[in-house]
């Protein structure tokens, strides 16, 4: 509880406009992407590592829960004050400190919204590889401690693969500072990346040093039609099993890609049961050659049609109609959950088509959004959660999604993370001494749990 | 202390053929290559994570220090048991469980040889990118726990980047697993990160799922040289500023070109004051490209021969002369220290003139080797140990070299990690609270201090 002589010390650390609790200032904190909602106590914003010492010593001192959040899109709610008690919001520390192209790195507050570090990034012809869709919204510090994804991640790596060097406030408000700005190094244990992914369960982001990656020369983007969605499926695991590797592979289904077309209207294919939207990036020439490549495999596996973005505006309609799936999915019903189940490769047909089965069998839809190249499916089922009968369908249809991906040697997450949403299926894919050992990792580096509880951990 | 009855118990865990307690069978396990040693007491050879697992209850039982052991290869004194007890060497558990390209993960144990690993991977046409000039003889488990870089890292990334699960026997014997089979994981911490790089520190690896890539369809190697030492460090930095990322950027300067020569007679240009040896992989016409690209560079950097390898062999011929620099420059002198500092890419041409500058000040030779193209260089001096005079300047040169490597937002390690070596800069590149904090971890997971105690943590 935070008393109002505790509310008077908060207030001797930041100015009192960046202080909110009043209840109708805290519902738009109580909630992500997910379905769930926890009411915080107190949402404080600030704008330094300093302040942000600061307050973490206090809310030490008196054991108050406090939950980190970005942009509050997470989907599996991670930001959700699970046990109320204080939200720190990144949104005023989103300076860009530094931009250094020669040597590839930068460094940024955790406020910085991907999209705006993008911008930042372009006129240097320089840009951050991790695209979650979110990117116009979700900050970096998010981006950060959900390990982030997106669509080239299959080329390029996620979060973690960028992270160079991290400051970090720990539970007590110690401040601590992980790596450095050199590519290579290997100076003490990785502790940059135990943070991120951590769901700020283990300390807050308030400054990182990221990797960054010259602009390819070219793109070239085409889209795929099929009638049958497991020769889509098919056809993914065939383009990457042979060595190529676009910098994005998207499979949609045909429910995903009527909704889409209902709302856009950008002229899609309807009858098709699968598309995939595939992107090749590098050299000229190598694209070219790729996209033969591509070509053939597609024709192989019975593409009925296939069109090519002939221009950036071409290119830029694709990704929209992809980008825009969540969206237009989210307002088919009050509700969406949009999952993150994950398989090896080879497995994708195998997880499409038990996906249907099961929703089939549950009669439910659900609708199939894939970063198919790397196994990271995301199906979607919108529903109406004050409908119980039909929640608790959609709850079962979830429970032995995550069973399948289990048993097909997958994992329950991606890029999205674990969240509220998935702590009870860790079992399924993690033993019990891991998940000890992760306590135990909890327990160390933040003794009194202060820190998100309530969560996975 | 191991007593007759404790021998015993190992032996009840192990056959008498695969434990040493023999003093002189315990002087190969003494010291790696790095120029300090310290006798074990006992060593065994595991066959099996069960028997990993029991020896480790056993010695935590009896807070026996237990330190791996994998080839011995590294040169920061990390494997060498500093607090006398039990080497556990995994050169018997050297299984490649399984290689599965289409979902491209590989499964072996700890003991495997990284090149015999690459051997597996070849008639599929993949490869695992970290590739240490130790390769004929270092181990994955060792790669693991080092996070082994390697020419190729360039564009590749380190071991680090090429996890995707471990097994891992901890301090007590109890055994858990991180990550899986998918590339794209964000389920729960990420602990296979704070194991790579820990140098046995925090657990025993028994078992690694590791990434593997598909061989590139084409590679061009080109070889220049340069009249001015700083030239070639400005080709480096300028050629990576412009966002060409070959897969290696190898750079050696005349005292270590002069030594392979003598040793090797291939030819090599003895008045060239710094050589690069350049690699590009990828399409046939992107490597053609970037060539061009390269070249461009190289001459406004006033190179003064380039030399392109035409042939399978030619390329061999110049990797060859990059591969036996270490062992050449090994034999000037009864001992040799290779150090591994880095510095951010465009500080490159900076350090290489202090180094020269600071072995000058103390009238010895240094030959330099470097990883151009991240920043990674290693200056090594051939040296006399028991010259105690002698010996007092290198240390010297060293100390100076890692301040300068400080100075310039550098670190003390890129990839051959701390070890006994570099324990004492560590306050030069990390601030107390991180120190702490890795004392922190360390006696969270490891309570009792077993595991390759002495070191850097
Ligand atoms: C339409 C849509 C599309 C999406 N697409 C993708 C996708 O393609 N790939 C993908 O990976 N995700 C995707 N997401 C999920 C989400 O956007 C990402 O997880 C994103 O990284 C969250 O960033 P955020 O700033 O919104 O963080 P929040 O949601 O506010 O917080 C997420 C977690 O980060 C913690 N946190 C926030 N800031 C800090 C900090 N400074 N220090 C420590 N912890 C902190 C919070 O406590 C919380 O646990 C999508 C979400 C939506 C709604
Ligand atoms: C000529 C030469 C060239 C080199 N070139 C490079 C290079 O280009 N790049 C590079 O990165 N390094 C290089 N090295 C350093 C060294 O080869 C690497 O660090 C290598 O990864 C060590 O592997 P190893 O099997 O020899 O391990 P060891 O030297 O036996 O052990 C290294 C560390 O790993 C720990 N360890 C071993 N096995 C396990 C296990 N199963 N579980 C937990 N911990 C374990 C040990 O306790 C020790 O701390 C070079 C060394 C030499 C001599």
């Amino acid at each position: 509880m935070i008393s109002p002589d505790l509310t008077n010390q908060f207030l001797a650390i930041v100015d009192p406009a960046r202080w909110l609790d009043k209840k109708e200032q805290l519902f738009c904190y109580a909630y992500d992407a997910f379905v769930e909602e926890s009411m915080p106590e107190a949402v404080v914003f600030p704008e330094t590592t300093e302040e942000v010492s600061q307050i973490l010593a206090l809310a030490s001192a008196h054991q108050l829960p406090v939950t980190a959040r970005g942009a509050g899109t997470s989907v599996c709610g991670a930001p959700i004050p699970a046990r109320h008690g204080l939200v720190i919001c990144f949104s005023q520390m989103d300076r860009i400190i530094e931009i250094n192209t020669k040597d590839r790195y930068i460094i940024v507050e955790p406020g910085v919204v991907n999209a705006d570090l993008q911008a930042a990034l372009a006129p240097d012809r320089f840009f951050f590889p991790p695209d979650p869709g979110s990117m116009n919204m979700s900050t970096i510090g998010g981006n950060i401690a959900q390990n982030a994804g997106g669509p080239r991640c299959l080329k390029y790596g996620v979060t973690l693969d960028y992270i160079l060097g991290l400051e970090v406030a720990l539970a007590s408000g110690k401040v601590i500072t992980f790596g450095s700005k050199n590519i290579k190094d290997v100076t003490g244990y990785k502790l940059a990346a135990l943070f991120c992914g951590s769901e700020g369960t283990l300390g807050l982001v308030t400054k990182a040093i990221l990797k960054v990656v010259p602009v390819p020369e070219t793109v070239k983007t085409i889209m795929a039609t099929f009638k049958d969605l497991d020769d889509t499926a098919t056809a993914v695991t065939d383009i990457i099993g042979s060595g190529i590797l676009p910098a994005a592979m998207e499979l949609m289904d045909q429910l995903t890609l009527n909704a889409i077309e209902d709302k856009a209207g950008l002229g899609l294919d309807r009858e098709a049961a699968g598309t995939l939207l595939i992107e090749v990036d590098g050299m000229a020439e190598a694209c070219d050659k790729q996209i033969r490549l591509i070509l053939e495999k597609l024709h192989a596996h019975h593409a009925v049609h296939i069109q090519e973005a002939g221009t950036a505006s071409d290119r830029e309609r694709l990704w929209t109609a992809r980008r825009s799936a969540y969206g237009v999915f989210a307002k088919l019903a009050p509700d969406i959950i949009s999952e993150d189940v994950t398989v090896p490769v080879s497995r994708v047909p195998e997880m499409v088509r038990r996906i249907i089965q099961i929703a089939d069998r549950h009669k439910l839809r659900v609708g199939i959004l894939a970063h198919a190249g790397d196994g990271n499916m995301h199906p979607m089922i919108p529903a109406d959660k004050s409908n119980a009968e039909e929640w608790e369908r959609v709850m079962a249809v979830f429970d032995e999604i995550f069973r399948a991906a289990a048993d097909l040697e997958g994992t329950l997450s991606g890029e999205h993370g674990i969240g509220l949403a998935k702590a009870k299926y860790l079992p399924l894919v993690m033993d019990p001494g891991t998940i000890d050992f992760m306590k135990t990792i909890k327990q160390a580096v933040d003794p009194d749990g202060i820190l998100n509880p309530g969560k996975f951990v």
